[in-house]
């Protein structure tokens, strides 16, 4: 009989607990929908400020924004940590044309890709080889390279349903196609937009040279899905025409910028850290609205969510704002170090970079352990239109975070409308979709409040209750 | 042992089954997404003919057409259904402003609801008493209604995650407000837009006077969500100001129109009906591209797809593009009153009219035993990141045909930005997205291929086989 009654107080007070997170999680909701603020910031950080590249007064300005939204939201601590960052500057707008024949010139959309050198001051006129990518360049050979500008023209797989996997598909073209067309003999390289869709947009995005000498390096641009289309067609009907471009970017100093950083302090469990956040930098054609200030807006919205359902979190919870993602990963190395150093105990982090769409779930990269315990909160999160608890990758940020017994996390947004804007002029704030914002906001502070309420990774009790 | 053998060549005649409709799908998914027609047709639909308000010249460039369009596919069959239609028209363009006193105007976005009379030829001057509902011109009562113009300003609201369940909260005052304010002694009546935004669009949409003799219509019109919230805020700072409306709008004899159709006819039960479809019209406001164009541009790809796929349905399956969904049905009670006239077995139809946003899934009204069928074939979907099997409703232009042992299904696209755009000026081309509006028609497209195969409803043989 006794044992019945522990059997049923046992079941009653599960009952109880999954009632109250379901209650908790509307609570959440609610609030996000109706008195959510990630909207209003994320409209002053791209109206206000805009792009905000690495090194720049955007990102400056950005630090000392969401630095006072921070400190307003009466948090614990608030404070910037200090990382070095590396300055590229793009210069003056750049300009490209086909020359089907001499006076013949069709004018083409076009945008050096980050961390590339300038061409020279009257620009760079060549023939073209289009390739389908890297793999192509030794088939070719290095006599029918020698001279040209490589056109890598490889596009997105259209039928893959998740966009990011199409992305990273071709993004070597972009990320190491003049590294690599520098050793035929190339003289320049253009990249078609990594962008699913035909449009007149070119996309940045970083590339790297790696070791190769200063005065090695050849300009690399990118133009747009529908240049590359028409300039495809062009050297079908004649391989001998030629292809101008003209950049001044350039690559200064390291200039110091900062991490921005908010933490309520746990009340049981303090030592142990949970971290949420986006990156503050971005490309500087647009405004930087989905790629990734979304990102930034809903973390910082997890605090103040948590804050205004009067939940007070068992682990120390930060919000970090990380400076340097697209060209350098400086902030979140740095931030990573740090907590070596100091031996902070990070049990969770859970990043938001994928753009300010409806959520359609997380991605999870922990042990098989804590996946299964993760499952059995997706109920809760499908009233919510959350299906996607998938094993996989997290945030570019966080990665440096990584260690045995902690459990990484990404935001997973639908992802069909994502590259048509990312690193493009027309990555602005119109795109994001108030409430599919918030959504997203919501959907994070409930896992955050889960993983907080249940412990995860190495910490799976609660001390001192 | 002879048992095993049999229970063995089951399983893998089950599992080969399994594999065929993987293979078959990711085939239609790999069609839609590179040699999708789709976007091509609704880009004709809606910037070369744009807004198909029943009875229009637009709808009747539409009907032709969509018409010219599935006579190019190679159906079996493609005709026209006559069906008489309303006409209404808006007129010149509406103007409105709030008199906060005389001489002091503010401007207010505004738009006739369709079927609304128009005011007098000088336009409408009164005072405005606002409500939150219907239910609130009762507590009010006649004294302080009288002579009035109506504001019903109850907002969808914001913490439904779905968005038409949030319209359906509050549509009854776009619909019926009118025809109850007049029982007060009203002058006219304004209402909210449905759209959960805050902006400058008025939306527009039907309404009903019901027997209500002509001579003592009001006129009604909408006003948008930033203008409802300006006017409510003047009515508290001052009761007694004034609202101004001019509408010249007017409801006409109806006209002949029609719903178009094709078929492709079934190889072995070609009594057995499908039906795929959306509607033709839409408001006249913008292009109708979200409302309906969407649908029916999906609708003709099924049919186009499972052509190009190679696969021959069992059962004839047809595409319906319907008539005056908007304001009047027409069309879909046309085609059920043909149907059960000819006494034509219909076993399934499945409309597209929410969007043409990101698939979620679709819901069913259908028995217990046929969801539950519907069920198994779920993972097939879960790839396509289509995750909603639900039971629920299916859209207005097939519920007529609804019957004992048929299976309705409604596509559910992501409903977040729907009423962003619905029946307002900003439901345009550019606000569809190519890949979402083509993993729609890819998610019909297989819905269907799957109903066919293997049968519902009253069907589950196949004959002749």
């Amino acid at each position: 009989m006794r044992n019945i009654t522990l059997v049923l107080l046992f079941l009653a007070s599960t009952v109880w607990a999954q009632k109250s997170d379901e209650l908790q999680i509307q609570e959440i909701y609610n609030a996000a929908l109706t008195k959510g603020k990630a909207h209003d910031w994320l409209n002053y950080l791209s109206n206000q400020i805009g792009g905000r590249l690495s090194g720049s007064v955007q990102a400056e300005q950005a630090v000392l924004y969401t630095k006072a939204q921070l400190d307003s939201l009466g948090l614990d601590k608030v404070w910037l940590q200090p990382v070095m960052v590396p300055k590229w500057v793009r210069g003056t707008p750049e300009f490209a044309y086909i020359e089907s024949k001499p006076g013949y010139t069709s004018n083409i959309p076009i945008c050096a890709l980050g961390g590339s050198v300038a061409t020279p001051p009257g620009g760079l006129k060549a023939n073209v080889i289009e390739v389908q990518g890297i793999q192509d360049l030794e088939k070719i050979g290095r006599d029918k390279i020698r001279g040209k500008i490589v056109f890598y023209n490889r596009p997105m797989d259209a039928t893959l349903l998740n966009t990011f996997q199409a992305y990273g598909g071709c993004v070597d073209q972009r990320h190491g196609g003049a590294l690599e067309a520098v050793k035929f003999g190339a003289v320049g390289v253009i990249v078609r937009s990594m962008n699913l869709r035909l449009d007149d947009y070119p996309h940045t995005g970083s590339m790297s040279y790696g070791e190769l000498p200063v005065s090695d390096r050849i300009p690399a641009a990118a133009i747009s899905t529908n240049a590359a289309e028409l300039l495809s067609t062009t050297l079908k009907l004649d391989p001998n025409i030629m292809f101008y471009f003209k950049q001044n970017c350039k690559q200064l100093e390291d200039v110091p910028s900062f991490n921005v950083i908010g933490e309520i302090t746990g009340r049981t469990n303090p030592d142990e850290i949970m971290v949420v956040g986006g990156h503050l930098d971005s490309w500087d054609l647009g405004d930087g609205s989905h790629d990734d200030g979304a990102g930034c807006v809903q973390s910082m919205e997890v605090l103040r969510l948590l804050k205004l359902s009067g939940y007070k979190p068992n682990r120390t919870l930060r919000v970090v704002l990380f400076m340097n993602e697209e060209n350098g990963l400086r902030g979140g190395r740095k931030y990573a170090e740090e907590a070596r150093v100091k031996n902070e105990g990070h049990v969770f982090a859970l990043e938001s970079d994928a753009g300010g769409f409806t959520p359609r779930g997380f991605s999870f990269d922990c042990s098989e352990a804590d996946f299964e315990k993760i499952l059995q909160w997706k109920p809760l999160f499908e009233p919510y239109l959350i299906h996607q608890f998938i094993k996989g990758g997290s945030g570019a940020d966080i990665g440096p975070l990584k260690k045995e017994g902690m459990v990484l996390s990404g935001l997973r947004p639908d992802s069909q409308r994502y590259f048509d804007h990312h690193h493009a002029q027309n990555d602005t704030f119109e795109h994001v979709n108030k409430r599919e914002l918030e959504l997203g906001a919501a959907a994070m502070t409930s896992l955050v409040y889960l993983i907080d309420k249940y412990g995860i990774g190495t910490s799976n009790g609660i001390k001192g209750k």
